[in-house]
This record gives C-alpha cells, sequence and structure tokens, in this order.
C-alpha cells in the first residue's frame, strides 16, 4: 500500500499517517519528494483498512499492492485447482459442458432437454427452479417441484444437476438435489448466501454480477473459501455498458485475466453474455479458444414458448450442431471434450455424490 | 407492447405470433407495412412475457409502452405520497434529513455524532449495525450490540433511527429496533430481502443499486409494495460508470425522473454518491434545488478514523454549515428544512412508534 | 509517480527501472519491501512517460501522483479564471446564461428565439451553424448562412453569440463570427481542432466528450491552454451509462470536481446532459446549487417542429419561467443572475467585441 | 417507425402526428388501443427524422425498426465483401494479419519488426506515424518521416501499410503511402475526416470509438460509403466500461453482431482491447473462433523500451508463437492463414498498388 500525501501536506500530517500504519501493525516508510511525500507500507497488510487513511489530513490517494483476496489468488496457490464432482472434473484438460433451459417449466420439458443435451455430449445439466426475477408478477420458478424433476432427470441421463439457490435458508434442501450449487449474479454480494454456501460441501459455481469488477467477483469467492467450502467455480455472464445491441456484454477479457490471478476454474456464459441466441455458437467458441474450464448454454426445446430467456436459448439441433464446432476448437488448444457413457454415470451419480464429497478438496497454501 | 418482426417474415410466422398474443389473453393488432409487419398488442398487458415473443421466428424485436411497475407508478396514484414516521412525515414540503456515521464503531462515536446532528436540525440517525463489505476481513458491524445503542440514542435525543437490513432472517430484529429499514444497493435484486420487508409494517428505504437502471429500482419497489408494505421511499445513490475521480457516479437526474415516474418520496445520498466528503455539500445543495424529498449523510465525529467510509463523511461542524446553506436552498424552491423540538420527539419516539403503524399508508389505486 | 515492482522482481529488474528513471531526467527513489519492492520517481516528472515503464520485466504496475495536466490545474492557478467576452464576463460572481436552439433553422426561428431568451434575461445567444450528425442523411446545418444569421442577432439583440466549430479550416471563419466558439462532446479528442482554436484569440467552451473522463477533459483543455489560447471554459453535457431513461447521464458532479481541479471556469449543459426537457428545470436549478459559473439551455420556439433535439428544447414560456426560479437559486448560494440592458449590449457589442480581444487574458503562472 | 402516444394523448394530438408523418412523405398507420395509440410510420422512412417527433405534444416514445445504415447492411448486400488490397484480400477465407508497433519509432525498430512479422506470417505492416495523444506534451508521431520509414519496409519486405490518419488535410499524403488508411477510436464521429477518406480509393480500417455504439461504428461507416469509398473494414478495438482491470473492455461480441448487421469485413484489434500483451495471445484466438476476419496486432522487438503502449505489445517471440496458434484454431473455425511469399509480395506491391485501386469495389445494390 502507498500512501500519497498531498502537495503541501505538513510534518504533523505526514507524522499522524506513520504512527497510524505502526499501530495497524504494519511498517511505515515515508519517501520525500521535491514535491510530495508518499508514505509506502510493508509488511502484512491484509488487515490494514485502506479506508481509514483517506480521510486523515493531508492525504491524496491510496494505492493497493498486494491483491485483497487471498485463498482464491494464484500466489497463494500456484496450481491450476481441479474440483471432481462425482464422475467429473472441472479444471482440467476436460472441458465441462453444462447446458440445459433458462427454467425448469415441466417434467416434460426438463426430460426431453436432458436426453438431447445428453446424446449430444453434455454432462451436466442446468435448469433453475427457483428463479430471481425483476418483476414479482413474473413466474418465479417450480420450486421444490423443480428441484425433484432435476433429480428425476439426473437418474435417468446420469447427468450432474447445476441449479440456483436464492437464500440461506434454502442451502441444504437445494444442496440435497444439487451436484453444484449455483449462486446468481443478483446474488454476487449477498453476503448471507456466500456464507452459507461456504459452510456446506457442495461445489459452487459462482457467477460474475452485471456490476461486479473482476476483482469484486473473486472477493466474493474468497468469502466462500474463507468458510471453508474450497470447490468455486467462477463464472463469467456478461457486463452492464452502454452497448445495447447485445443483452450484456459479455467479457470474455475475463476468461484469460482470472486464469491469471486464480486457481480457479472459469466457466463461460455466453447464452446470458449475450442474450441472443444467434451469437451465442460464435461466443462459445471463443470462450474455449480463450481458455475456459467450461461453458454454460441454454437449451430449450421450442425456444419460442420458453417462459424466460428464450431468446438466448439454443434448440437441440443446434446445440448438438455447435458441440462439433465446439470438439473441433478444444482440440485447436490442446483441450478436450468427452463424453460421459450412460453406463458410468448412472452408476456414479447415486452412489459417489455424496461420498464424494469432501474428500478431493484442493487446500490453498 | 409492439412487436415487430422481421423484413421477410413469413405469413405463418406473423400468424404465430398473433395467436400466441391471444393465449395470453391480449388483443393483437397487426399492422402490414411495405417493408415489415408489426403486430401491437393492446388491453391487459401485465401478465404477458415480452420474452415469450423474443426468439418466436420472424421476430426482430419488442418494444414495451406501459410500465411495467403499477403500484409504484405515478400513473396508478397521482398525488405524492407522505410517509409518516411518527412524529415525522417524508414526502411533503418539509425535507427529511437523515445524518450519521456509516457504522456504528462505539457507544461514545454514536451518541456523540447523534447530539451534534441533532443540534444542527436533523430528525433522523443513520448508522449500520450489520454491514455489507466487499472482503470477508473488513469490520462487519456491531450487530445487535450497535441496535442497542441506535435505540439508546433515539430515546435520548429524540431522533429517528434508519439501519440497515442484510437478510431476511434479521428483519423482525432490526424492526424492532429501527424506525426505518434500509435496503442497500447490493441487495436491490435481493428477492428474498425485498419480500421479507414487504411483509412489516415498518417504512423501508430502498436504495437503487449501483448498477440499477431507474426502471429496476422502480420493480424492486413494486416487490415491497406488492408484498403489502406501502411505506417505501427511494434513494439515488451513485451509480457504478467509467468516471473514477468519484467513488460512484451519483445520478442527481435521477431524483426528477423518480418524481415523475413515481409517487413515492425520493431521497438523495451525496455521501456514498459521490465517496468525497469535499464535494458532498455542493451535491446536497444540488438534490434540494433538482426536488429531493430529503438527504442522507454520513457524519462522523472524526472521519480520519472511522472504519468505514471515512472519506466521505463530513464532521459535525461542516454539517452543520451544510444545513445552514441547505436551508437557504430550500427556501429558494418552496422546501422548509424543521427541526424536531426535544421534548415533542423524546415523548413520541417511545409511545407513537409502534402506535403510528398501519395507519397512515397511502393506498395505490 | 510509483512504480510497483512484482513479488519476485529481480536485483536487475529494478536495476533497470532506477536507470530509466535516471535516464529520464527524474530521481528513483527504491524502497524494498519484504514482499515487494516499489521505486518512487520525485522531481519534474510532466515529460516521464508512465507507459514507458508498464512493460518493463518485474513491473507490477505504476501509479501517477501529480495530475498530468499542468495550465489547467488549479495547483498552478489558485484564483479562479475570470473571462472576459466584451460587457460580460464569466467565472466571477455572475452566472453566465447562454440559450438559444440546437441548430439554426431560419432567420424568424433564430430572431424569434433571440427576442425571446433576451427578454428572459439570458446574455448569450447559443445555435449551430455547423451540426456533427450521426447519420450522413441527416441535417447538417446551415453553414455560413447560419453565421451570418447568428450575427444578425446578435446585432440586433445585444447578445453575445456561442457557435460550434467541427473542423480546423473552419476556425477562422466561425472565429470572425461567434464570440465563443464551442468544441462538441464528439471532437473531444480531435486534437487537430483543439490545437486550431488554441490558435486564436476567442473564447472556447470545450465540451466534455460522452465517454470522456474528468481528467480526459482537463488534457484537452490543456491542449487549447498550451496552444497560448488561456480563455478555455469547461462544460458538463451528460456522460454515457447503461441508464437509458435519459439520453445520456448528466454528471453534475463533474461540476464542484472541475471546480476544485481547475481555475477555469464551468459551464453546466442540462438539456445535452439529460435529453429531455421535463427535468431540464430541475437540473439546471441544481447545476446553479452546485456551484457552475453558468448555464447553456436549449430553447426552440417550437420545439415540436424543431429539425434537431427538439425533445430537450424548452418553450420561451418555460425558460423565462426557469430564468425566474434560477434567480432564486443563485442568491440562495450567493451568485447573481444579471441582465444586460439592451442600450449597453448593443453599444459595447460591436465595438468591443475585436477590441476585447487578446488584453484580459488570465494567464496561468 | 412506431411512434408511442401517451396514455391520455388527445385526438388532436394523434392527428397532428399522423399529419406530420404525412409530410414528410410517408404513410402513418394509428392503432387505437384500450389505453393508448401507437403510430406506425411505414413506406421509406430513411429521411424521416424521428427526433422530430420526439416533443410533439402527446408523444411517449419512439421505435425505430429498419436500420438506419443503408450502404452497411447486410440487407442491401447480402454476400460478404471481400475487399482486395493487391495481392492480398480481407473478407474471404484467408485471415488478414496485420502486425507492427504502436508509433514508428525510428528506420531501425520498424525494420526490425517488419522483419519479424513477415517472418512469422504477417502480410500487413501497421505503424503509427501520426498519433494522437491524450496529452499535449507525449510524443506526437514522426510524421513524414515516418511514412517515407513504412515505404520503405513494404518494398523491402514485401507488406501491405496500414497507418493512421488524423486529418483530412493529411489525407491525400499518407494515402500516398500507406495501403490501407486507419481511422483512430477518437475520430470515429470526425465527420470531415470521414468524408475526406470517403473521397480517396484506398481501404479503411475504421476503429470503433471507445464509446460508439454498434449501430454508431456502422453509421460512421454510412459515411465513408455514402461518399463514395465502399472497401471499409469494421475494426473492434474496446469500449470504456467500469471494469479498469483491462485498459479497455474488448468486446468481442461485436465480431458476431457485425457479420450478422454488414457485409463489410470485420478486424479484431486485441492489443487495444485489452491493453495487456499477456492476454492479447488468448483474445486473438478468441476472435478468430468467433469469426473476425483479420487481426492487428501490436508487436515490438524491445516493448520495454517502447515509446507507446509498450504493455499491450508483444515481442517478435511471441507472436510467431502466436501464429502458430492461430494457424490452428483458424483451421478449426475453415479459416486460412496464409502467408504471403517474399517473391510475390516485392513484386505485386509496388506496381500493384495503384493499379488495384478502384477496381474490385464491391458494390452495394
Amino acid at each position: 500500500m502507498v500512501i500519497v500525501m498531498k502537495a503541501h501536506s505538513t510534518a504533523a500530517e505526514i507524522g499522524a499517517v506513520i504512527a497510524r500504519v505502526q499501530e495497524m501493525g504494519a511498517n511505515p516508510h515515508p519517501i520525500y519528494g521535491t514535491e510530495r511525500t508518499v508514505v509506502a507500507v510493508v509488511g502484512e497488510t491484509r488487515y490494514v483498512d485502506r479506508d481509514a487513511f483517506r480521510s486523515m489530513p493531508g492525504v491524496e490517494n491510496i494505492t493497493t499492492i498486494s491483491a485483497p483476496f487471498k485463498l482464491a489468488s494464484r500466489e497463494s496457490h500456484a496450481d491450476d485447482t481441479i474440483i471432481h464432482v462425482n464422475g467429473a472434473s472441472i479444471g482440467g484438460r476436460d472441458l465441462a459442458i453444462m447446458a440445459g433451459p433458462c427454467s425448469v417449466e415441466s417434467r416434460e420439458q426438463l426430460l426431453e432437454t436432458a436426453a438431447a443435451v445428453k446424446e449430444a455430449g453434455a454432462q451436466f445439466l442446468r435448469g433453475g427452479a427457483f428463479k430471481p426475477r425483476t418483476s414479482p408478477y413474473s413466474f418465479q420458478g417450480l420450486g421444490l417441484k423443480g428441484l425433484e424433476i432435476l433429480a428425476e432427470a439426473r437418474e435417468k441421463y446420469g447427468l450432474y444437476v447445476v441449479t440456483e439457490v436464492m437464500t440461506p435458508e434454502a442451502v441444504p434442501m437445494v444442496a440435497e438435489y444439487a451436484d453444484i450449487l449455483q449462486i446468481g449474479a443478483r446474488n454476487i454480494q449477498n453476503y448471507g448466501l456466500l456464507q452459507a454456501v461456504g459452510r456446506v460441501q457442495r461445489p459452487v459455481l459462482l457467477k460474475r454480477g452485471m456490476m461486479s469488477s473482476i476483482e469484486e467477483l473473486l472477493m466474493s469467492a474468497e468469502y466462500i473459501l474463507a468458510g471453508g467450502n474450497y470447490r468455486v467455480m467462477l463464472c463469467e455472464r456478461g457486463i452492464r455498458t452502454f452497448e445495447k445491441y447485445t443483452r450484456n456484454t459479455f467479457d470474455l477479457n475475463a476468461v484469460p485475466v482470472l486464469k491469471q490471478l486464480s486457481h480457479l476454474p472459469v466457466i463461460a456464459d455466453p447464452s446470458h453474455g449475450t442474450g441472443r441466441w444467434d451469437i451465442v455458437p460464435a461466443m462459445a467458441r471463443a470462450a474455449v479458444a480463450a481458455g475456459a474450464d467450461g461453458l454454460i448454454i441454454e437449451v430449450h426445446p421450442h425456444p419460442a414458448e420458453a417462459i424466460s430467456d428464450g431468446a438466448q436459448s439454443l434448440t437441440p439441433a443446434r446445440f448438438a450442431d455447435l458441440m462439433q464446432q465446439l470438439k473441433r476448437v478444444a482440440e485447436a488448444v490442446d483441450r478436450n471434450i468427452s463424453t460421459l457413457s450412460d453406463a458410468q454415470a448412472g452408476a456414479e451419480t447415486l452412489d459417489g455424490r455424496s461420498a464424494g464429497v469432501g474428500k478431493e478438496l484442493p487446500v490453498p497454501a
């Protein structure tokens, strides 16, 4: 941390800053320039609150040097974290493909989609049972009934289930049915919820908020890691900008940036990221080329009848076609898209799900 | 709602759109142009999900005409809502001035601040007992202890208390101590929390999220109103933009826009809005001139020692000076800043708080 | 400037940075921390290009301490600059009110507007003869004919003329007719044009670009000042954000920020800033309360027939009403709105315009 | 265009809107709903200025249906435009790879870079002789001397030259030396410059402004096309958002969107787009996977000594390595990266440059 003093700050002001740094247990290092003085702070600064200095008399501004996230950082854990979800692993050479509808709308809709995405090669089935909606008058999801339908699809097709949890109270219930708990973009700074998923042993897919900086996404991951749950995946799903042609601006740059800053797996969501099914294939290919560890893609058997997000959903046929394209791009960047055989998946899903929990955790230094 | 078809859409595609509109209980009205066809939808469209049309074959885009919020809209309730909080009222000629520290740090700090803001003319005391923090390692507030300190200050100085609630579970407890429940910017789309405050009879100060559009802010207010709690204040507190000189971009334009679109009172928060105490006075004056119904301002007796947000806190002396400026600007726009006498406030606070609940509700048509 | 080295930078890398700083004529000051080393650069750093260090091996990032603008900065010139435009002055106690249509559409339209804004108390007449338009098929302004109409209105009503210049070649011609040259938002980084207006002795109204940071606005002003023209006014006119209810987000915070950072007068343009005539009055009052030195407001006798920007234009009656409101707010913040008497204005305008040029320049230290 | 009337608009207001539409030569089509009326405008609306309606009494808002760009649109010209630049073609199966330093700094620097990028397989050499810089005190480029150095490199290595032109006056001179004229991001709405390059027969690389919407980029292209120069390439180079980890937010989504909306070739600039050399390779691969027709990449033999943009420049070795990666990704999406043989290039460059001009223009319908 470097504290920059104003041009005409007094010796007393500089002295007060130095004293405050010492009080916080770090080492101040003043440098007296011709125009200005700066106070460099060295030593352990994780517990030094930079806001505390901002308003001291004579202080101009403050610069942080060390990353404020620790457990999530690549510095603390040099190797890529590989998250094992029963038979599948996320973060290694194999790409994780998650597909399914925005919302679970009915048993028929979900089973039809599950069969199709399985056939096309996906290993993970996505689908919302609890839906955060801007309007209180919109469809809010099937709730528990939706979870049961997801569980049925998992058994039937040997797919792992990714589904959103919206409140701390619902975490145990959703964890009962899901293989991966999704935290949605609007809850990225719902700290009560982050702490709640930090206390369970179930992998978490953490979606970047539409207003979250990359650093804030990592800080929210830090909440979960600090709670003791190390199986966190980061997910880029579009940020809000002035451009309105796409629903959001899918910030694919976040993929290589996150891979540099963190050891956690990074998943890309081109469906929400762009909001337009017609550019989802291009951006899905791009995400693989940029180094994403997986994709989460909306697929709906009848997008025109979807209750939510039909505009960004691929049909099963388009998804199957995309999977063929993705395999080629994956190979070109030395990654792999493997499909799970039915037999293997069916067996492992039911037995292995609980057993697998807690034993393959990557432990940050 | 107007559904715009693509240039070369077929009669079948147009027919399918028309049929779908009818299914949803609204009236389709196709207009066949030389280049394109559009289908206007008239009648009740509140329950028509526009997303449903987006992905139908041949559809180019959709435009909404009616506001998606109903109870919050000026159209449904032409007169300004005046919210009574015991002896005080918000939304009428008198401006509501809320002041205090970002966080309750200690009994001494809070009582010292409360005495000062009361003396300067504020009627409401702000202060966080539960603090949403980006880092899991930062101070998270004093919790229940903080609420007790706030209650003590209320009794002692006859101020009404505004404080944040972060989780649905905490709503009853915080409502016990607070006169106004604050929903913070990061929870603007935490729907479980919005529903929870919609179920209690305690006024709510709803802060716009840093990436919330004005429409989304009104939709989140709609969640609370739809739950049965009609005493909602909207609060502009800065949005996130590319400009980094100010911590956020305080979007003062939202004040006159919200006053047009909605009957709910609008409060301005120049402290979070700008993040710089040195421009808070200018923007507080501007907010009054623009028509805000009140202000919420951070005041700390020793900003340089504040645990959080010191950089945006005024000292008591600067706050007292600002109050004098604000009185002059208020008069210039035919508004008033009145101060509560100690005797009156002390008496009413304790007795009137519960009694006042539920009887002065403005009821939307 | 502070150069932050990476956690594991080598002595050779640090040495190379130190040597490079010395080569550039500044003084390096390394501080060796337990985790990292930083190199503070003191002395004259205006000519040190920080980009040069960004890619040196071992460098993590760079922080600038001194403002990169010099002539425009408050540090270099503590007192407010007052710009004299013949009989009027901008930047002192009196507020400069500039009003008129977006475009000069016809002699009748302009003279009618000029008479009305003069009557209501404006001293400056705005109106575009050359219009930057997004579409090549839109009306591009009357050109020279428009300038002649503006000159006629000036003579007839004793108003000073503010009009836009779009290309370096047109500067001499426009300067012939205008009292103040306007540089539009889209030309904020058209450096050839900035240099061209830096070479003439005619005051310049420099509009912030819709994506310009405050620092970039000051850097563009610096181009003009460095060219020798010290009569520059800064103008806030809205930035581009995600919020789409207003055409732009009028960033009123820029007014107090610019007044702190710079000695140059600051003008607010709530018409372009918001794009909605119905909130222009509220934001014009707010701008005065926030400390703006003047306002530029669009007025059109028949907004519904305006060729451009009718939606943000006030009618003459609404403008006259606004002027009454502004006088009250101005008084509340110890400013003044004075009107120019016809006689005085008529006399000074014609004789004083050329004579006044070049003698009242505020000279930065 | 659809004109939406307010909830309580009167018959007279609706009648005025209808009359105005007719005056403009288009056909109004009113639809009277239970709550509101909308007026659909059919027929030729290119010359109907939607702003004109915005302020008419009773009008709520206006929606445009047809794209406002015509010559640039895919609707007007269904096939991809292939731009021939002598021996090379841009927009077909072969990807155009443009590489070189941000600025031409010296003869040695440029020739060394040219040799390296040629060797690695690039066909186009980029390098700025005229540099738009935020600060008037920064290096502004070598000017004519820089152009001469570029011409020397072209002859010596058989590379085509891409270089920026900043003012209308300089267009003839730069066109003398360059194979492709670059319009920089800050000049995206410098209409005088767009018109000037529209009058010459030299291909143009038009960079999206950091604040330009996709529609505005296409409108600026329309200025050039409308001037008679049909050889325009669109270039995505990053937009400005709240995210500050990357210098800009490289909006790769623009690539597939532009390919849908327009027939013009699309080039991606991951160097400016991200501002960080360490993520340039990932984003360059992603751009190819997303369907870009070419890339423009900064390469500098000694990034740490670059006068500008060193932080985003690859070394020749890293660029050569990237080219190998790109060839693999290109194949995976059925594109090709071909290298120009020295002999062929040397011969064609000098003879073919002028001869090629003007004969291979794709003519929009």
